[in-house]
């Protein structure tokens, strides 16, 4: 594993518990994190569970007792890594948003493919698929519960940047996170609602804004939030605060997203409405362990959004977890990740999301960057 | 009052009513409901308390015993009663939107200013901001609690298009709606956020859409709902169905709105969020009662949405009803209405919304269609 | 009508409003309002729209203009004014608890049952049942969609004697109001259970406290809440704060009953959740135009909590309303109960809830207030 | 551990998890799983990640290399076990209820009392107090933002036997299980009822019921639900479905506690309200990261329950794992358990709950069944 930051501990977490809830064709070995930092990168695989420690990536690449390189850094690192890896012939699995623009992802898409054609896998962390109730709206969608999808309506609302003393961090600098609502947090509600709705987005008509442009300096790299110093020196903003978008999807459905770090009060809102010509659906991360879905053929008489809590046995994923009501939380969204990564490894089959359906997530953020820099004007993507 | 379904319904409650419950400085009187059909006209009228009935409202120009005219027909004669009432001398609360068109509506504040002069006055029917709880959200952004304005986000979602069989009805009829979802229901939002927030509109990219291109005939004028025979014949939905767009503000603010009848499962969601720098807040009309209000100087240990019961005597307009908690429905915002407009004449003050304000929304409205008929290119206000 | 101060407004409006919306078979007249000041009874009956106003209710007994006697004064007037209006041949409408004690309720009752021979009819003012929500509520039931009712939770929580400085009315004095929180609120909640699950409470056992035993003199008759003055003089609370209890129905349900004006934050919080072994619903008149259904029918996939919300046309009462979504308020309750009770007399019918239904509410009451007072010991009803 | 059902495996994810999220003073080792069937506990102890299984938990009593046994059997062997380890010098951690009869439990306070003079400690595992909302509840109360405690509302209500087809399982023999909804999940609520109020429960008064005395054979001993074979053979349920009792507490508060499994479409509410003088607290595990909070000075016109997301870093426990809004689950009050108790033995402080804590929890269960069969009379605890 590559990085150890916040994605770090999750990743770690979900290879060290993935075999206790789950039976695996293959038995994960957390062998060797990776950090730049010996001293801290010591520590930080001794606390979370990895055998070794070392600095440099490229380390990893000629070892026989790595099947698999997870990769946890900044955007601007990925396609590097994830190409090297790919072509040494371990798997990978790469953090989300698969690169810092398009060129980058169609190269990542090219190793992936190449790489394929000898049984070497790749997998991109868009890990909110394997929130249960996510999963869940996409089978009713899938059974056509929903009938015709004619809107989706999706949000990812945080506030951690409202507080203008907020520090600098890599996410607000462009030439490492390549974006900055929109990438961060904007690409998960573009992947979730593509998925759920199994329908691409066709076009974009786009709005960004950055509402604080400078930042004191000395944030560090593993939370979100704290508080800088108001008197020292600032930096620099090089992303959007917020990015808003309508959009088209094949289906012909239409879709409104809007994804900030600046709605007071609001923590970690990634919602997602689906509304269908027979049936609706509505997520909010923030009650993660429910699903509310409108099934349009009961009598009017008794219908009503269904307030579903997921963690039924017949519920994606849950059966292996605590009975009904007991509650998954944020991590479990990871471990169900590697339970189907190594599941499709096992069986020579591939993972999903694919280096290719998160490249056609980046097309839209690129479409969304190109109109909002043109008058909002309509971007096909 | 001319017209007497849905809207005559509410607004003739709230002629009875306000004089009730509120010690109002003048005392109205039901004149004369005008409908174009007699028989039908004498029914609506004895059912809703006016002293008359009449078929043309130009028969309530002349007539000493009228002070005021009160429109609550299609948009498509807004402007020719309006204008001939305020010629006239008599005022006018005229249903919203106020016009089909810019154009028209422009008129309409010439009349309104020239009448004005004559101390005859004139108010646009957004009767949602009369909601107590939306005119609390006002009063706390007045007052500052939530600083800088940077999102609004603003939806008003129905359903009762969602089945292909609602038959046709005039409101799907660009002659006589003038648009569809955007008029009839964006119009609202749109009001109610540049009223909450205090600030205009500046521009605006947009997407509309009409899902539904024909549907069964014989829909009559007064609900919403209903279903037509399959087999019959159909006409042509010739206004949107949907529309979305993103806008930004004079204040900075950027805004996201979303008007359709196709979100299955919600009968009345209109709903308006806005962060500021200091504090959230938001509404849902389905629980219409409720504020919710994020107060972001609270310690962090504490702080969360207020769930603020808007029912007690320091908020607004409540203290003439029940004890907090007890709940008021849709048609007190009508009675409010009267009892603001009522206190308006009295005084000789403009009530507000006036014309020239409502005309601001009309602005908006165009800019949208404009906007969405050009490739959603950016289109100022 | 005899009374003016909080439900005497609310009758008011509903007699007022019910002919409005609703096709009655006869028409009310605001004959005279009773009160004991002259100059208050006179404006208030100007306000509230009855044609008269006089001081003594004995007065109505001999009038020919007046076939209805609605009783809006303290539980301890009740049984007098109900009895000699039902032996004067003059419809009533009592408002609830019917009296103060079980004695006088049952002398109420035999007065019902004489008059009901020549054509007279009696009813209680259990408004509550008629809110939509609640009512939607009981036809579930008794459609048999839960099935087996094995649970009843009910409560009546609100707030505003949590001040201890709330001053002192004539609901904390025993002599006038029988009760506190069982008789006033309490009541409320026993009728909506027995009512929504159509089974009698056979006994409980019960606990009642009064925490705070002084408060301030001066407290006015009308609203609840207010703040007195901490110097001044006070008087003895002589009823319970609170009350709670468990109960058995004679279908073999369990019940857990609890009423208090203390409850913190809760404004008019009445719950009533019912658990059947097919189905469940879920109630809370904060949000009362909405009610909560589970159907245990359901594939476990995708079932949960059905949020109604009461408005269709195929919903009681709602088709004269608005449209679904547009939301109800407190004061409909009254108006459809003015509605039932004109139709069960326009019919001979008996309206519902009897004088014998308010007596079997009076007898829990007094079971409650047995058990309080015995350590709790099992009380039959 | 003894025990690798339900509360093993949350039990051994808690032991594995917690020294990789949190600094411990002691590094913990799974050495031992104890089950009776050889195959199937070296099948868990591999599952789980214990070094190694045994059928006979007397075998840890002499091995140097257990410092700690984990009890995770049903009731009836508790009081064995944990006495034989305490007299051994083995430290305890022992699941809830603490025994089956308070005369266990005594004996087991006895055992934890000599056993901690040689400085070996015992700890009872109420591990819902570790849920972070409920520890801030808490910490709310001790701060005094509630003022004098008036009303606890407490109610644990699951539906996984609402279907009478539902096999028999150990949870419904009173001889392995104590009693039913009260020691299984009402000892949850009395806990935490009176761990959050900081004041015991002194009296009662109960009702218990059993719904379904029959049921089939053939339940497995891990899960809660499952639908048995209604043409086989059936056995007695020998407990009660659902338990409802008033209480007082020391403090002059009063209670209502309810516990059952019938309550359909109800999963796993554990719902907990506290009405103080100055504020009140309400929590609902179905939305285990929120905890409402009602701050009483607050002015009128903002004030309402305030919907905390607890996850800040000033917030218990979670500023160890991910940012605010991201969702911690059920098994995290088990990790939390963990964390708390190798704190105190690395410390030597007697952990919390003690045996003793758990002893008072037992003594309330005795006195709220001595009431159910006394006519619901009073009784002290």
């Amino acid at each position: 594993m590559v990085g150890y930051a916040f994605m770090g501990a999750a990743h770690s977490h979900a290879w060290r518990t993935a075999p206790r809830f789950f039976d695996l064709p293959l038995k994960p070995e957390l062998a060797v994190l990776v950090g730049r930092n010996a001293d801290a990168a010591r520590d930080a695989a001794h606390r979370m569970g990895w055998a070794e420690s070392a600095t440099d990536w490229r380390d990893l690449l000629d070892r026989d007792d790595v099947d698999l390189i997870d990769i946890c850094t900044p955007g601007d690192t990925h396609a590097e890594i994830a190409i090297a890896a790919l072509r040494a012939g371990k798997h990978v699995l790469c953090e989300k948003p698969l690169a810092n623009s398009v060129a980058e992802a169609e190269r990542m898409v090219a190793a992936a493919d190449a790489a394929a054609q000898n049984g070497v896998l790749a997998m991109c962390g868009y890990s909110y698929r394997r929130t249960p109730a996510l999963t869940l709206a996409r089978e009713l969608v899938q059974e056509g519960r929903l009938g015709t999808i004619r809107h989706v309506r999706a949000q990812y609302l945080q506030d951690w940047l409202s507080d203008e003393l907020t520090p600098l961090t890599w996410r607000m600098d462009k030439a490492k996170a390549g974006s900055g609502s929109l990438g961060d947090i904007g690409a998960h509600i573009i992947d979730a609602a593509q998925w759920v709705t199994g329908s691409p987005i066709s076009g974009v008509s786009a709005l960004m804004e950055t509402f604080v442009t400078e930042r004191p300096l000395g944030g560090d790299l593993v939370g979100l939030g704290g508080r800088g110093d108001s008197s020292g020196e600032r930096g620099p903003v090089t992303v959007d605060d917020a990015t808003a978008f309508t959009a088209r999807f094949d289906s012909g459905a239409i879709g409104v997203f809007e994804a900030t770090r600046f709605a007071l009060g609001r923590k970690n809102a990634i919602r997602l409405e689906v509304n269908g010509s027979k049936g609706s659906i509505a997520f909010d991360f923030e009650d993660m362990n429910v699903l509310e879905y409108y099934d349009g053929s009961n009598d009017s008489r008794t219908s009503g959004f269904q307030r579903i809590q997921v963690g039924e046995p017949d519920h994606p994923y849950t059966g292996n977890w605590w009975p009904v009501g007991h509650g998954l939380g944020y991590e479990h969204g990871f471990t169900h990740q590697v339970v189907d990564l190594v599941g499709a490894l096992a069986d020579g089959r591939q993972p999903s999301p694919s280096f290719a359906d998160a490249l056609q997530v980046q097309r839209v953020l690129a479409a969304v960057e190109h109109s909002a820099t043109n008058e909002s004007r309509w971007q096909r993507v």
